[in-house]
């Protein structure tokens, strides 16, 4: 528990193992373009970094099509995570869920389902955000919003959880071990 | 701002567009066949017109595989959005979400999280209710349980959502916009 | 109502019909090989007696394929009822809902929804719980955790609701009396 007591900013990669590397996708047609300035990006990136994780420099492709393309290329370095931003409302282009649902092999349903619950207590709009999370392999994949306020959401909500989730899709954590340990599974 | 303060029945049409067309589809058997008094399309009616919505007049039903053709032959009509009531059950003929699933291009999963929620908190059999919510080309669908009290409870989440949902779905809010201003999309 | 109003352990079955039966399946490879004792099975056992239902003989299987074949085989005799535990997690051999979903006609997504919720306030890790819940013909099927605590967890949400929810299933509960009855389905 040392690891924890000591305060610092970016974590011991996970105990004996091989670093872990992330993947960040933007979904944004203006970002991709340059009219706009992706400000998510750099928050995703930091808190990686700060689990552990060895970011792959993020990617911004404009919303469509390129996003699932995008996110196969992630998909083929084999990260232990992929977090995506934008995408996720109800604009005729916004089909980062659509992008990213075929190529998940499992879905983890309860994560969107604790994000949003979250971002209702802030906003009844967070019921619009129409994200997926699960895993493609042993990747986990979370479509997050769009906005810098929703990023930091969602990840308040993956922070507890992000560490022993990728322990189990690697394998690393025995779901009977896990049976025995841990509350809800 | 002065249209939010004048306190009013019938809010304007959305600002400068075409006025939004929404249908009502009622999914009950008794009320389709005259042996039950269906009180729900009044309520749903009454709320559509205080949005500014042009309502279609309410179809009738039986439960089963009229509410598709039903569904199919109000989407025809390009609404803004479509409110089911009934048929989102457990009895062998409740089949609206069956019925309504296949004509949805997007799901909106946290709309149909959000209305249980806040229905769990007056009765744990809100978890029963099976309902989709979802965008078929730009119009909105969404399955409200049969009961008033539940169509109520249902339309209270709409409520400050439906405006920007209406317009995310016609292409008028720029996701890109959206997410400067909005916290969760 | 005075059979309410007596205390007792085990409920009389549902009023007047054929008594109800019920499965309970263990999806633990541990647990199946010896290499630990179950301990959810006989927590699900006496819950389910304790409803009125007639207990089938709990069946005990690796994770993995042989949870749909024995989850098949559990249908086959009809039951009002069945419940598994275990496999609902991340780990690669967790496929206890990728196994029950194709046996699912209609989902009852709220279930989940409500059990995970109600997880969430004791662990963020109730997240990750990953479980289906619906209708196989009139049989209830739902997936609870491998932890004893995570299965008492969704028992507690199922107490009360599993009457309802199985005489609605058997078509003994009419949707449209339920509608006049209940708030929200």
């Amino acid at each position: 528990m040392a690891g924890r007591q000591r305060r610092r900013r970016r974590r011991d990669p996970p105990r004996g193992c091989l670093v872990r590397r992330a993947g960040i996708l933007i979904a944004s047609t203006r970002a991709a373009t340059g009219a706009y300035e992706d400000r998510t990006g750099p928050v995703i990136a930091d808190w990686l970094s700060e689990h552990g994780f060895e970011v792959i420099p993020t990617a911004v492709v404009p919303d469509g099509p390129s996003v699932g393309a995008a996110l196969r290329a992630l998909l083929s370095l084999s990260p232990a995570a992929v977090i995506t931003s934008g995408g996720t409302g109800l604009s005729p282009d916004d089909r980062t869920p659509e992008e990213t649902r075929p190529l998940l092999d499992r879905e983890v349903p309860g994560i969107m389902e604790a994000i949003r619950a979250a971002g209702l207590a802030k906003t009844p709009l967070a019921a619009l955000s129409r994200g997926h999370a699960g895993l493609a392999g042993t990747s986990f994949v979370v479509n997050l919003p769009g906005s810098p306020s929703g990023v930091m959401d969602g990840l308040a909500v993956l922070d507890p959880i992000i560490e022993h989730l990728c322990d189990q899709a690697a394998g690393k954590a025995g779901h009977d071990h896990g049976k025995e340990n841990h509350v809800h599974e």
